[in-house]
């Protein structure tokens, strides 16, 4: 599955929503302001090694993870959160459109993930289910709540994992495990998605975390390489891809794609 | 049904959420400060209007309507919303917590509302279309939508009917409307109830901006009492109150608590 098939759903979804204003425009800004679409590719790839071809209601159901995805980055960005004024070089949602719009994009995207994915449910026997999967993963006690540990931790050190785990790979392994669900994975290629997306999901954030090092000359005190040092972070990131890798040999996954994602979040070039 | 018995089910779903703390502390919090619970209780009745007791998937999706409502509360009170210190006489969540706890408290309850109804789907065969048109309604085209044309209508009054039944009627005839399909209302039914609904919320919220204006002795400008005056909100109430009962009687319709609800919102005790 290509990026540009995932734009065109996407703009189709958000078209069909049908949103007041200024909603649509905050709606409209964020998606233009580039991304990988990387959960909602993650999602596609699990649902294709099940052997079908994704229909509407599994297209719609990845457009929703990537509303889930920006929701995040928008509330992320509050001032009362990581206060960021740029995201990918351009104004973030707040900087564009005021904090009280910007607060109430995140909403409606959120709100629209789980539209798209119950309208999903209309369609597709396993979409319900693992939209209630992924609303797990996704909520207090898994992305949201590994953001507010990480707020809150006095200890950052002795939770990092748990921390990272959640606000990080959570997400990842939500849009892996619904497309797992959605395909009709078996119970072994699910066990080794997950190994896999946990390692992934580590080695992805420890190597953003390196990134913005790099970038801004300074990293956020609750963060890998501030705690353990830039040697001990490289070689964490490079740990983890192999884990990654070694868990989709193991459990006989055949993905080219999950491989070379992989090693692209450790900074090799594929 | 009664306001204990919701209170109940309330405290069951939260405990069973897991949520990480503080988002745990907060939640438990917002809902200890008192409420009416009046969007699950109409949720309820709508239900029993086709004859079936509650199971326990009715039962949780009567909570997710309150999570749900919980969250818009915690938003709008927000600096950046309505900047609200205090709601009931107690300090609002973000002066008791921080604002970004608060924001993810709401993002937390929003997510908890779909998780609760998604899990319903399981056990009830019409939770998932319930579950789709709620989020519809109080998404970016319905509730989300009428907040936002609010903070940015240059000529409220020209807009005001759109912005109050977006922002209000929206959410109960959301809770409503998903009673009903769940309690497998026919079409006579819950066209009645939706005509109810409007008229209802619309009695509801202007009765509650007379309050605010009986109270603090000010009103907002973006408020019927503001713009109409007084008098003529004094009797919009009335006439809303009457067509909300009368389109109970002309549907058929026979439910004494939707009944003296109508008149509560009108201010007069029953």
């Amino acid at each position: 599955m290509n990026k540009q098939v995932i734009e065109k759903w996407i703009a189709d979804a958000i078209d069909k929503a049908s949103f007041d204003e200024p909603l649509l425009s905050a709606v409209k800004y964020v998606f233009s302001t580039g991304g990988k679409r990387l959960r909602p590719l993650m999602f596609l790839e699990a649902y294709a090694l099940g052997g079908n071809e994704p229909n509407e209601a599994v297209m719609n159901f990845a457009v929703a993870i990537e509303c889930l995805h920006q929701y995040t980055l928008i509330h992320d960005d509050l001032p009362c959160m990581d206060d960021d004024e740029l995201r990918r070089g351009k104004p973030t949602c707040h900087k564009k459109f005021g904090e009280a719009i910007a607060l109430l994009t995140g909403d409606a995207l959120m709100n629209l993930a789980f539209t798209l994915m119950l309208n999903a449910a209309k369609n597709h026997p396993k979409a319900a289910e693992a939209a209630y999967e992924f609303s797990l993963l996704s909520g207090g006690s898994g992305v949201i709540g590994g953001q507010a540990r990480e707020l809150c931790a006095q200890d950052f050190k002795s939770e990092i994992y748990d921390i990272y785990r959640k606000k990080t790979c959570d997400l990842i392994w939500a849009s892996v495990l619904a497309g797992g669900i959605m395909g009709g994975l078996n119970k072994k290629f699910l066990d080794g998605l997950k190994e896999y997306c946990f390692n992934f999901g580590l080695a992805f954030q420890i190597y953003d975390d390196l990134m913005d090092l790099a970038e801004k000359g300074s990293v956020p005190e609750k963060s890998y390489p501030y705690i353990f040092g830039t040697e001990k972070a490289v070689e964490k990131v490079k740990i983890c891809t192999q884990k990654a890798i070694d868990a989709l040999a193991t459990s006989g996954i055949n993905s080219k794609f999950f491989e070379e994602l992989a090693l692209k979040a450790a900074g090799r070039k594929v």
